[in-house]
Formats: structure tokens, C-alpha cells, sequence
């Protein structure tokens, strides 16, 4: 059991539950996340279903080797180990009892983004609550749709679930094995606690993202011209696809809203400080400053790569010319004198044939790469 | 002139005035800023005299390349070309009318990164505004200290040069000659437009940065282990120095608390929104969608790079070993087949021994690409 990654805890301690890898699998709805799960699972040797009201969108998950189409008549061989409701929040619910209707599985568990929501309408729909086991894998990514599908989605990344007292203990293994086997490390939380995680961490910050972007809707041109790599950052997910973010905020309202409130009370705050600063109250800008080290002290606690905080890494910062090759070079350069490259960016600058590209490296390489580098006749910054 | 990178405009048309490079300078202040101007002017081969009220600063500088120590008489042989003042906004003035005082220079420039509050202290000191032109430089950094200095800190970018009414021809020449010297495109345009244009670019989203991040402050650390590359683009900036971005909020008060106060009630309107469908009515959530909406659209305005929109390239993702060589390898796999990688970020998993690369390449490179890599062994992902 020790070589289980679901016993190395993602940050907090994994569930001392037992794991039962699924042999067969329903999944239920072959969008982004249900394909990539029916992907994995497909990897690791399950038999996997698929299931969509759209057939035309089940027959594509299918062609592209997620699984066999789902008779009409349900699993041949009877009820599958475990079905996965890969549909909408407040679809799942509504999926649920059809699918236990049927008898299609032995447990059944979601993947929707918020919990509390499709389990208060499951308990509403005297869906059997001691099958169902509500989850939420956290893919880290934005994008949609099942073109974007793929097996590794989940790797590395948490899976929430959220064990009721109804549960048949096996239904919890069988769903922890789920999120093992698409190499996934399993949470155990509360629904109500994962929404307001969530709510926190992701869709609150969604909204500021947005809120943001939108005073650059009506912006003169010439002051984009000015704008830089911050902007850029606060403002990227607000690009995500509007209509799916309503549906995840009406979902989870209260938590998201309780956040928002928050933070708009602290910028209405600031904005009134400011008022002050320019009326010729100096003082004022300290309720501010204040902000600002709040910020930075809240900043520092996510968890960057490797687990670690997101400053571990230290940065070299070299130029390169703009073309094919000059990258393998440096790499190749780097490789050869054993620094591992943690992470890379690149900021081009507008216009001219040269780029820079910031290379993280553990702090005790940075010297050398430095060396490496310059040794090599890339102009590094010092 | 045709050859002068000043008549490349930078998103808005460039200035029809005269480049007039300096020959000599005299760089007040040694600290990010200064020192990179007077590197920038080194190996433009223009004589440079430095000084800072830290004399240590400015010996630091002067170890490195910078320039030479200005001597208490002045710059010997007379004033020079130019003097540019690289202090905080609030001592611009103060050193403005010092630095005309003793006569350093033919022409005064400055590089703080608010302008209408220092040019109005210049008015009310009286100091001769035929010969001094506002400036600033964005550098696109967040860092700061004279350690981080470099002479290409400016390279491609914009140059923002405030001519007044007062200004003779020449000097405005000088400092679009400085601002040429250092690579970066010059654009002009007034003090008030430049502090709307940076209040909204630049400093409210940095606050905006903040008032989210300080969110997490007194988190759960469960909460944070959810976290996904989303929340740390929207609060990257928040790490940034509190006392300096103090210092540019309380120079830019009025513009950066009027873009402050419109993205406040913003978030105020979603909350309300918000509470209203937790209460259960659903519609309210369209005013949600609206916001995101106008997101999205002001997103989609900020230019990326080369000037395009941020979505010009196609991204394809493919899973690497996290060894040194390994990106080195790819990379060279991509550069044999004349292929550009645009960009590349990478995405580790925590504790596992592999990572996902992702390379921004043009749309029409992208299924070439994905055949090489597929070729070279490498998963990638479709």
C-alpha cells in the first residue's frame, strides 16, 4: 500500500480511506473533463462506457480510443464498478437518479467544480446516498471542450472528495481509486468547505480578473501601448469563456459573493484613501500601504512549484536572438553542465530580432548557469 | 533618419521632432533606473558622470561600468548634454531646481513614473522649464535595486516623453536622442494623459493585484493547496515592494483612485448579484455574466507580443522528463526542423518526476511541430 501516491498528502492529510482501483466505468457526459477521466482510465486498462445526450459528441470521445458507446440496455455484464457524472453543476443531480434509476453502477460520483449545489439537489431527488460520492478533480487548467481532452489532465493535481455519513465505505475506496488511477492525489474536505476553498482561490479571482480587464474595454489605444507583463498576469483569466463562469458562479453564489465583498470593500476603501492623498491628505495613503502589505503577505503563502513557496527559484536572465534553434542551444548548454532548468519564460520585445529568456534554476545553480552562458556567448544579465 | 528607431511608432504614430543624441550625461540617482540609463549611454559610447545622495551608490555604479563619479565642480569642461534625474517622483523637483542651480546640464529629463505631480512642484519652484522635458521610461519590470540593472532594461520598449509649451526644440530632441540611445521607442504625449494611462495600466491593476491576494492572508492553508495557475497570474504583482508602490500611489493619486473606485463597484454590483441568486434568484446572475463579458472583451484590447493580439499563437503541449537535457533536446528537435518557438512555459507537477511543456509556435507551424516532437519521442498532446 506505501507506494500509493494517494498517501503522499497534497498539502494537507490524504484520508486514511481505502483505495479499490475500478475495473469498469460508466462516464457520463464526454466534454473536456469526462473525456481526459475516460482517457485515463482507458490508460490504466479500465473498461470504460461513454455517455453523452449528444451521441454525435459520445461517438468522437469514443474515436479517439476514451471508451466503447454505452448500450441502451446499459454495461454488458451488468452494473459498472463506478459511474462518473461529467456534466454541468446543476446537471449532475438530475443525471444521478436517472443513472441510479437504471442501476448503471456499483457508486457513482461527479466532477463538478462546485458541491454543495448538485448534492443538496441530489438529497432533494432521494437520489441512494450511500453510492453516490461527490467529487471535484482540480485540472488547473482553462481551457474546454474535448478537443483539449487528454489522459494526464489530473496528474499531480488534487481531487477533492467529499465523503458523505451515508456512504458505503467502499463507494469512498472506489472513488479514491478513481482519482489514483488517473494519477490524480486525493483531498478529503467537506462540500461546504471545498466551496468556499474554491471560491477563494479560483472563482472569486476570476471576477477581479474580469472586473479589471473591463475598465480596458473603453481604454484609448495609446494607453494599452503602455501596458506591460503585469497587466497581462492579472488580467489572462478573464479571457475564459463567459457562459461556463456564469453557470460556475451562480453554482457556487454565496461563498464566491462573500469573497467579492471583500475584496471590493478594500478597493472602495483604497479608492476613497486615494481621494484623500490627491485632495492633499498625505496621511491617508497609509490605509493603502497597508493593502499593499497584506497583499504581498497573502501572495507569499501560495504554493508554487514543487509544493514550495513560489520564490524558491532564482532567476538568470539571458538575451536571445529570435530564431529556430537558439533555445536548443542554450538548453543544450545548461544540460550538458548538469542545471536543470526549472522554468522558463520569454518576453520578446516588439518588433526586434532578439527575445529574453528568464531561466528559474535552484538558487545554488544560478552562479553557474551565469558562467555556463556567458561562456557559451549569450549576453546574461547580471 | 529614416534608419532612427524613433519612427517606428509604438501602437500610436511617434513624434515628428529631431533626434538629437547626446554626447555627454550626468545620471542622478544610481538605484534600477539610473544605472541601467547610464549603462544604456556607456555602450552608446556617451561619456557619463554619476551621482547619488548615497555616495556609496554611486561608487557601486561606478564599479560596474556605469560611468564616472561626478566631481563636485560639475562635470568637468563645462555643462553636460543632458542630466537626467532617476529619483522618486516626490524629490524630482527638489533636484530638478539643484541640478539647474549648479548648471550641469544643457537640457533636464526625469524618469518617474508619474508625471503631472513633479512637473507641477517644478512650476511652483520655479525652475526653468525651457530646458527641462518629463520622461518616463516603462521598463516592464517589477523589480527594483541597482543590482538588477542592465543596459537593455529599455530595449523595444515604449519611452513616454511629455514636451511642454515652454521647451526649446532642442532639448525635447535631446531626450528623444536619450531615449533612442537606450533602445526604447519614444511617444509622446502630456503629463495627464500619461498619469490616466499608467493609473490604468499599470497601478490599479497592482492594487487590484493586492486586494485579492490579501484575501489569502488569513486562509486555511487546505484552501491554498487548491490553488491553480490562475490565482497566481492574478496576484503575481502583489509581491511587488509595498513602500515603493506606496510612494507611485500616493504621485498618482487621483488617476489610479478613479479607475480604483469604477472596478470597487463593480465587484460591489457581482457581490450583490451574487447574494441575490444564493437567495434564489437566478436572474440576477446575468449582471454577472455582463462583467464577464466586458472582460473578456477588455482582455482580448491588450496587445501581446510583436504587437499582436495575445492569442496569435498556437500552443502545443507536450510532457517532458523534469532532467536537465530534456528541453534542450526538444528544443533542438523544433530548431533542425526551422521551426520558432515563440514562447514556452512550463508546468510542474508537484513530487513528480515529469512536466508539461508548453510552446507557443505560429498556427500554421503547430501540426509540424507535433510531428516532430511525436517523432523525438516526446507525448504530446492532441
Amino acid at each position: 500500500m506505501s507506494e500509493h501516491p494517494w498517501q503522499q498528502p497534497h498539502r494537507q492529510a490524504a484520508p486514511r480511506a481505502g483505495v479499490i482501483e475500478p475495473r469498469s466505468a460508466v462516464v457520463i457526459g464526454t466534454g473536456l473533463i469526462g473525456t481526459s477521466v475516460a482517457l485515463a482510465l482507458r490508460e490504466h486498462g479500465v473498461t470504460v462506457w461513454l455517455l453523452d445526450r449528444d451521441p454525435e459528441s459520445a461517438r468522437l470521445a469514443a474515436g479517439i480510443g476514451a471508451g466503447m458507446l454505452l448500450p441502451d440496455s446499459g454495461a454488458p455484464g451488468g452494473p459498472a464498478d463506478i459511474a462518473v457524472l461529467a456534466v454541468p453543476p446543476a446537471a449532475v443531480a438530475a443525471e444521478l437518479a436517472r443513472a441510479q434509476g437504471r442501476g448503471l453502477a456499483n457508486c457513482y460520483t461527479d466532477v463538478a467544480s462546485v458541491k454543495a449545489l448538485p448534492l443538496g439537489q441530489a438529497r432533494d431527488l432521494q437520489c441512494d446516498l450511500t453510492s453516490y460520492v461527490p467529487a471535484h478533480p482540480l485540472s488547473g487548467r482553462e481551457r474546454s471542450g474535448p478537443a483539449a481532452a487528454r489522459a494526464d489532465l489530473f496528474l499531480g493535481r488534487p481531487w477533492v472528495i467529499c465523503p458523505l455519513a451515508e456512504n458505503d465505505a467502499d463507494a469512498i475506496s472506489l472513488v479514491t481509486g478513481l482519482a489514483v488511477a488517473c494519477q490524480a492525489q486525493p483531498v478529503q474536505m467537506s462540500a461546504e468547505e471545498h466551496d468556499q476553498r474554491v471560491a477563494l482561490v479560483s472563482h472569486a479571482p476570476h471576477v477581479v480578473a474580469a472586473a479589471m480587464a473591463a475598465r480596458l474595454e473603453l481604454a484609448a489605444p495609446g494607453a494599452l501601448g503602455l501596458a506591460g507583463q503585469g497587466l497581462r498576469d492579472v488580467t489572462r483569466i478573464a479571457g475564459g469563456d463567459p457562459g461556463m463562469w456564469r453557470q460556475i458562479l451562480t453554482a457556487n453564489a454565496g461563498p464566491a459573493g462573500r469573497v467579492l465583498r471583500h475584496v471590493a470593500a478594500d478597493l472602495e476603501q483604497a479608492a476613497a484613501a486615494l481621494d484623500r492623498v490627491a485632495a492633499g491628505d498625505e496621511l491617508a495613503a497609509k490605509d493603502v500601504a497597508e493593502l499593499l502589505e497584506r497583499g504581498t503577505a497573502g501572495a507569499s503563502r501560495i504554493p508554487g512549484k514543487r509544493g514550495g513557496p513560489a520564490r524558491d527559484f532564482a532567476v538568470v536572465q539571458v538575451i536571445i536572438p529570435d530564431r529556430p534553434g537558439e533555445l536548443a542551444r542554450l538548453f543544450r548548454a545548461a544540460g550538458d553542465a548538469g542545471i536543470n532548468i526549472e522554468d522558463v519564460g520569454i518576453e520578446h520585445s516588439p518588433g526586434l530580432p532578439v527575445g529574453v529568456a528568464e531561466l528559474s534554476v535552484r538558487p545554488e545553480a544560478a552562479a553557474q548557469l551565469r558562467s555556463v552562458l556567458a561562456a557559451g556567448g549569450w549576453p546574461v544579465r547580471r
